[in-house]
């Protein structure tokens, strides 16, 4: 089975996006060796919202061979460049198949989803120095709570960012009643 | 002056007690020191929500000399145990006086009004490994957004709490526009 990863960078209140979901808050530490992160991957899974955050910014181009863009509304004719799965649970066929780690991109949209369906592995973070007050969260409302296993933690002395590493322990996960 | 620091556990998406108030998520790591944490305080800062669930919970025994509650409605009368300050801003007049640091106890929404008048030096948090999905926030929604520094971190294995420590950049301080 392979293992999928939510990893993206935060402000320390949880916050993945400013409001207009701008990123002009995450400073990129010349030591973080990105390459060899996304080496890992063969295969990166976003949202309907990301990926087209994604393509207005010029197109999309993460180096990651495979895309997947989950998406109930987006029609594969208008995405040649990804792989449209209109339903998160199709996530799971991906798991079985053949290949290194899968990057859940996000957003925290998807992210919870994959939560709920406990279909994501890990999450790792990269802790921006930053109080943003507001914006688009890591983590939507849920009533989920997920136990986590920290099993590495690492700070990059230049810009005060901090690389974390969870396992989710699902065994442990509990959810809350009424919405 | 005195330093004033924001000291709380979160959750690994920035909760500091569940959507009841709730704190059975925290574990206590027997590693650290809290003896050690509570002498360098000699005064408490707290709000009044804060103030009187610690009062519920048998009684407010904080390991601090001299406890502040901030609150335009309580009296100071009903408060034997702690001075009223009435106005946030007051704790200005506080951090003018000797002593040691002043502990920010919470919660969330003081916290913001702190950082907002720019009275919060340090903000040092515990990561409890968990995703809570909901609660009551490190910092409710602000315009203010604040760049920190990260002057430490220390992972404590048995539970795998992180304890991160930032300082407050005020200059570096910026609103956004509009509610």
């Amino acid at each position: 089975m392979r293992i999928m990863r939510y990893s993206v960078a935060m402000s320390l209140d949880a916050y993945i996006a400013d409001p207009k979901g701008g990123y002009d808050w995450i400073v990129m530490d010349p030591e973080i060796d990105f390459k060899e992160m996304f080496k890992s991957y063969d295969a990166v899974v976003m949202g309907r919202k990301s990926y087209e955050a994604a393509k207005q910014k010029g197109g999309y181009g993460m180096p990651v061979p495979k895309a997947y863009v989950v998406s109930r509304t987006l029609k594969q004719a208008d995405c040649p460049d990804a792989v449209v799965l209109t339903d998160a649970a199709k996530v799971a066929d991906l798991k079985k198949m053949k290949g290194k780690d899968i990057w859940l991109f996000g957003g925290g949209e998807l992210f919870r989803s994959m939560l709920e369906l406990r279909l994501v592995d890990a999450v790792e973070v990269a802790v921006i120095p930053v109080l943003l007050g507001d914006g688009l969260p890591l983590l939507p409302k849920t009533l989920a709570r997920a136990k986590l296993k920290l099993t590495g933690q690492k700070p990059f002395k230049k810009t005060g960012t901090l690389l974390l590493n969870y396992e989710v322990r699902y065994g442990m996960m509990s959810v809350r009643a009424g919405r």
